[in-house]
């Protein structure tokens, strides 16, 4: 199955530069294209590859200068990241097993209700009073507690946990092995060194269009609920603890973690094993750099910061490169004492 | 179902302040309480929220002292936090559905001991000469290898694993995913630069009352024992390396590590995303701050270390500040450099 | 059933130093060793117990000088841990019992092709077209997508996910709870905020021998494999990105992360915690600290780095140390400030 230039042109909107008829059956990364691939360019990092690349198309910014010949096709597109999305969409669609049907053996409860073009696989478990809205699709070996409510088109992969009385929304994706409401980790401390379990009653909250990676784990609140707002984007291995709430948006990188009670902002870009302590506040749009660990709250939107403890992100960047220079400041404050010390030697 | 102020009292042995009929009929966190809710407050963080809080019905420390005026009825305890923990306990024993019996499909071996009030969910599986206790939950798709011992009144979440031959005590909570007994991570490098696996032929111990979160790991040893004394407390994501001790009532808190061998005290409190290197001890009552990288024993108890390479918690806090001062540092060199360099060419 | 030193010394072709009648019939670790055990000395920080173990029999290497009188016999080889793993290799295939057949239930779809000598353990799920290879051991409650290939003699422990279209090599060991070829995280940032999922329709390729630890999670390319090279050695809980290749015998150790398209090259050694960034690349050989940040590409072969951001090893030890005694460097500063302050008083 092969298509023209002219063709996908036509599906993703966008300008031809080269010969409309050169075809590809299959994509490819730019570095690694050959004959009959389309590739494409989004990070100016491979740009290189632009020039040397065999791929026959190649989708382009708009606002792209080419700084030397291209020997495929050129397909100019607002935003080549976007546009490639949308045609590996389409493709994906073309090639996937549409899965529907109920696999056996599974466990559903008598008293849980199904919508419409549901696939449950095998050995997933549906508890009591369970509702899944249409186009949901479980896969096997999951696990969804009683009283879970899951709406329309979400996907939950193999071996995902949903503790009781969690709601998840519209077309949300949970990849395998995450755990959604597991207890938050409250203990009161005994006189005697021992711990009480501070019983966690509330819920998680997920709403809708929010990915989350595999093996992710988000807490159910104490009271109340943790909530993951609409459109935040989870990645693997990612921690959110009892009653955090994650604004619309919000983008959080593998291995990074947020401490109970913590509010993060909508559109904040978390970098991957960040850390978050507990009952602060995150603004709008904050950026914090990967390995961060922010221990007090981010009060000015669009705020960066790095480090550990984390502060202002260029201040930080300045420090961090004085204190790889640190070796010559302690040298240049010797050179400044022998100085002295010669000089009071003169004057006595 | 409605309490009234009395009431509650009574079930935790509180001083009531105020209207003695005040009722409510479920919990709410004191910053978002409305009238008919019970609140507590416990984190002096929260306290501006007493005198604004809806709450009806408000658990304090007996040791506050009121700076304005409150609306509900007072219930004052010697500790507000453990004695919302034992109400929310109360309220979950009431409200809880009692999980027994044997759900099908679930695989439990011929030669496996179960004891009684036992509940196994579907497709949970229980390998050759597993000894379960009395009352003990074990949920969906569980895995328990061989030869595993379970105590009394042990709930295991779903999906979790827990290899052959290891023990687990009384009261033990284990949530959903996590892997208790998989390979130490050991190999004994080649001269060609390939590696030879070292067999961990040894097990996990789980001494009682532990909690263990969702998604951790804890290897088993290569000979001997990796052990989790009585009462510790481990959070989500957390990485237990073979041979590791973990010390009576010790708390860990998410995605923090402990490589191999290392022996961590009683008592000693691990931040988040922190890491220990292997082959040390931790004394008892250690403070490990979230994101230290400790790379030594710590040898006095109660010795308290932050930072990465982790080193004594005030003096790192002090370096820590004036790192971010660096560039004021440097224009301070530069400043006397000045000064000398004119010096030098005032006396030519 | 014991062994005497003699039968032990010719298994793993030992010369033997005391008496060759000795004999035992467990193993222990040195320092916990009592009379009728095996152990061995390998790292030189427990040399002391050489000279106190109640061990029998210990092996050590040939290069190990003694320093004092030793009770049990010594077996000298050239490599006492790798003699070690051997004899442990050898002592569990004695007890293991063998595990091979088809628990019921488990799920084989009918265009799946299974070798000879299989183990298909309870719950497991194997999709359409599915190649299973001789000797191959899939435990309970295993998810194996459509279209995956798993080679000979491979072991997928419990609760493992293999999304579709994977390929597993020969003698892989994958431990419980991890995710293979999940989806990676790639989303397109568009005008309003939200983010357009890029899907991710490539696939992750494991080579020869490799071991998986707990929970980790590997990630599927975008286009293209995600490439874990033979010989490579995870942890548990490590992160690996979409499009990520990691060398031959490179050893990750728990809790790392290695973000998107980054080539990390042979007999790389990283440290637990350390993070990697995106589209870089790591030389052969190269040896990156425990909770390193790695933003740049490290392009000598063998380079060791450390701190966050990393940078080379022995200039970050030389800058980690002055900057525990920055307030003593503060204190100089400030005496020459007030020597000049004086100076310049005087001169007045």
């Amino acid at each position: 199955m092969t298509f023209t230039a002219a063709q996908i042109a036509m599906l993703i909107n966008a300008k031809i530069e080269g010969n409309p008829e050169a075809s590809v059956g299959s994509f490819s990364k730019i570095e690694e294209a050959k004959e009959g691939q389309l590739a494409f360019l989004a990070n100016p990092k491979y740009e290189e590859y632009l020039y040397t690349t065999g791929a026959s198309i190649i989708i382009v910014n708009d606002s792209l200068e080419l700084k030397g010949k291209v020997q495929g096709t050129l397909l100019r597109v607002p935003d080549a990241y976007t546009a490639f999305a949308g045609l590996l969409a389409k493709y994906q669609q073309m090639v996937s097993r549409q899965l529907t049907g109920i696999q056996q053996p599974s466990y559903i409860s008598a008293s849980a209700k199904l919508g419409e073009q549901v696939f449950v696989g095998a050995f997933a478990y549906i508890g009591e009073n369970v509702v899944i809205g249409n186009g949901v699709k479980i896969y096997p070996n999951v696990f969804i507690g009683n009283d879970v409510v899951i709406e329309d088109n979400t996907i939950i992969h193999p071996s995902v946990s949903i503790y009781y009385g969690c709601r998840v929304g519209k077309n949300v994706t949970i990849h395998a092995g995450s755990v959604i409401g597991g207890d938050g980790f409250g203990f009161a401390p005994q006189a005697d060194g021992s711990f009480t379990k501070v019983p966690q009653i509330g819920n998680v909250v997920i709403e809708d269009n929010v990915e989350v990676g595999s093996n992710a784990t988000i807490d159910r609140a104490t009271i109340g609920s943790t909530i993951i707002r609409a459109g935040a984007k989870l990645d693997n291995l990612i921690q959110i603890a009892h009653n955090v709430e994650v604004g619309n948006n919000t983008v959080i990188a593998a291995q990074a973690g947020v401490s109970g009670s913590t509010k993060v902002g909508k559109n904040v870009m978390i970098g991957g094993q960040a850390g978050i302590v507990g009952h602060i506040s995150i603004a709008d749009g904050a950026k914090i750099n990967a390995q961060s660990g922010v221990s007090k709250s981010i009060k000015q939107p669009g705020g960066a910061v790095t480090g550990s403890p984390a502060y202002d992100y260029t201040s930080a960047l300045r420090s961090q490169a004085l204190s790889r220079r640190l070796p010559e400041l302690e040298k240049r404050i010797q050179e400044l004492e022998a100085f002295i010390k010669q000089l009071v030697s003169e004057k006595v």
